[in-house]
């Protein structure tokens, strides 16, 4: 059999799965994913075991330590991963909303109801938890999965699904389709483009890892994609700014967790106070070994700085400002006022999360309107964007494109709407 | 200057004027639109002069008599194409809107707001009138438009982009960008790929027009695209149905307009009523002179029907289930119950509008969950999918995608959002 016959036939069962799961009511949902907690957590010895085969591929293939530490799957991992796939089943059920509702003056009433978006594609690298929490979201939303993780995962991720799936068929019996959950059985490149030109089956593709992945996955697809970029990520301290909330923020954007989408990775400070600040805010980055790289301004400013820690200075290029270090690195630059900060986000930002800092309404509402991104601040850290922080509960990423879902995705973002029309019998004249 | 960076220049002069448009306040939207209608009635002579060239080399071309009445611009049609922007102006301003609105326990509180999605391409084909009604649309959801007519239309829709412009202009100063609104100027073919690889600019791209069009534009673009397919629209008369309502809503969704997206080109009618009612449906539909493709059990039923009006009828292919005729063609089916109704619409429609004719709720419910379309009525025509009958007030087009707006597209449809978060200086700990 073909690939693409191969591709044709996992996209097609899972067509027939969506309908199917668009027919489960909200506790059938709620049992299945109970039962397939309950699975993953009895069959993690033979997941172990599983996953020792694929730890011992990605050695022989040459993984290093930290991709072996992300592959790997050990008891604490299986429970944390069975209790995710729990916490979703407590969560609101995110079909059947009604987000809208008019009767029109011929007495025709029409309803804007959530549903399921159909055939969900998720494609990603390492980590096998992913298999389980994207199967769970999409499961909850009804909408049936296709994953394809890294292929250095793939026993792991194939006895995932399967032990999710024979879980959802004990719980339901035949009301729960075998091909709700299905796994990318080869582990052939050509597999993807191949899926993603079935725009018959294939309602959405969602590629989590690195922008190299998301862009070449959204290069060869057919079916919409909703990537998640990259997070280059501002602070703006503005002239009206409290310098000790400024301070604070700046630290907790870049160095709670550097390593994430939502960290920053550039301050941007207005000029007539970066001669006051800047200098104990690059201090206190230093305290945290924080490198900085900064425009001429903020350069003269700090070069003379002496101090316990010493600052640790380069300047910046432009290609700086398009970067996401995800490490201890921040660009500092000297702006003029709110509306130079809002053109340097809109022109090197990756329209993530951006925050200005100000007791100025009237700076903050124009920042706000103006700069384009899926989440900006007033006065708050841009490391919130993150579905839990957002009261979502769990999330599958966070959008950068503005088509479909923006920010954060957690179950609502995981549906489409219907309009449904209640009437007794209206024709139109 | 090549093709591409030509379409390179449109695309980022048009996201430049996105980031204006953004900060436009609702009365400057309003001002503009209304000086944009007086603009286009004031300039009504020049504009039937340009229209008249694109006749002449429309006739040189060999269109045909009805392609020229499309392309053909009038008094009549000039003031119309006003009085619809001037309506656009007297539409709520869809920018803006509070979606969402959540005050976590650390006090930040977060604000689902609606925003423009920045910059359109509209891809369409013969009348000129599209160019007024979406530049308008996208005006007033503050995006930027790019616009590519048929190539037959050119010199028309270039002047009325530029009267449309000037206008602006006039009415906002430098408020107003004047590449809000822009024509693709050149009438090459290979304008629609350059254009839509330029993902750094192009937010989304609406063809509207013929399935080859959309297709060909869905297969080159790298931008997301909303597509407008055909409607394969179904008529389902339940076994509880009252009969004459199923009458009149039969030869309504048929009958009325058959050239549009929303008229239904398939009867399916359940089997324990389809001998007792089917007869007199098609005798009423014999009438207006509606062709029927018919199944083998509706076929044996109506083969022996009499009456002043013969039936037209003959077997239906299963590409005629497929088929969207635009035309007094319908195809009928008698279906065992309301499952293989639900199956039939799943399996041949598309995803457009469908309804169900019953007095029974529970079979209602089970069809209006089931069926996968952007619009499901009970016991109303499907006639009714357009944007002045949901209230919209204007419609761009009727998606048959699930991404990003499924249904009639009016102005909140042409929006995105983005997440605002009100602090007082919280940090992530």
């Amino acid at each position: 059999m073909s690939l693409l016959q191969q591709m044709t036939d996992l996209a097609r069962c899972a067509k027939l799965a969506s309908r199917q799961l668009a027919e489960l009511s909200t506790t059938e949902k709620n049992q299945a994913l109970k039962a397939m907690a309950a699975a993953l957590a009895a069959c993690s010895p033979a997941l172990q075991k599983a996953n020792a085969r694929d730890l011992e591929s990605g050695r022989q293939m040459g993984l290093n330590d930290a991709m072996l530490e992300r592959l790997m799957l050990d008891d604490k991992r299986i429970v944390a991963m069975a209790q995710a796939v729990r916490d979703v089943a407590d969560l609101p059920d995110p079909v059947g909303r009604i987000l809208d509702d008019r009767t029109r003056p011929n007495g025709l009433r029409l309803q804007k109801m959530s549903t399921p978006i159909g055939v969900v594609v998720i494609i990603y690298e390492s980590r096998p938890n992913v298999t389980a929490d994207a199967a769970s979201l999409c499961f909850k939303s009804g909408n049936a999965t296709i994953l394809r993780g890294g292929k250095e995962a793939l026993h792991s991720n194939q006895l995932i699904a399967a032990a999710m799936v024979e879980a959802g068929r004990s719980a339901l019996g035949d009301r729960f389709p075998a091909s709700a959950i299905q796994v990318v059985p080869t582990p052939d490149r050509e597999a993807i483009p191949a899926l993603l030109s079935l725009t018959q089956y294939v309602d959405l593709c969602m590629p989590r890892g690195g922008e190299g992945l998301i862009r070449t996955v959204a290069d060869c697809s057919k079916v919409p994609v909703i990537k998640h970029f990259k997070g280059v990520c501002h602070v703006f301290v503005d002239r009206d700014a409290d310098p000790a909330m400024a301070m604070s923020i700046v630290v907790n954007a870049k160095t709670q967790r550097p390593s994430v989408c939502n960290a920053a990775e550039t301050l941007l400070i207005d000029q007539t106070v970066a001669a006051r600040w800047l200098p104990d805010i690059a201090a206190q980055l230093a305290t945290r070994n924080v490198e900085l790289r900064t425009d001429p301004v903020a350069l003269a400013l700090l070069r003379s700085r002496t101090g316990p820690f010493p600052l640790i200075l380069s300047p910046a290029t432009e290609q700086d400002y398009y970067t996401e270090y995800n490490d201890m690195i921040l660009n500092v630059r000297v702006v003029e006022d709110v509306a130079a900060a809002i053109n340097h986000i809109n022109q090197y930002g990756s329209g993530h999360s951006d925050t200005i800092v100000t007791a100025n309404e009237a700076t903050a509402r124009r920042f706000l309107a103006a700069v384009d991104s899926a989440a900006v601040y007033w006065n708050a850290s841009t490391r919130f964007t993150d579905g839990g922080e957002y009261g979502m509960g769990a999330e599958i990423g966070i959008s950068t494109d503005k088509i479909g879902a923006r920010g954060p995705m957690g179950l609502e973002e995981l549906c489409s709407y219907k309009w449904l029309g209640f009437g007794t019998g209206q024709i139109r004249t």
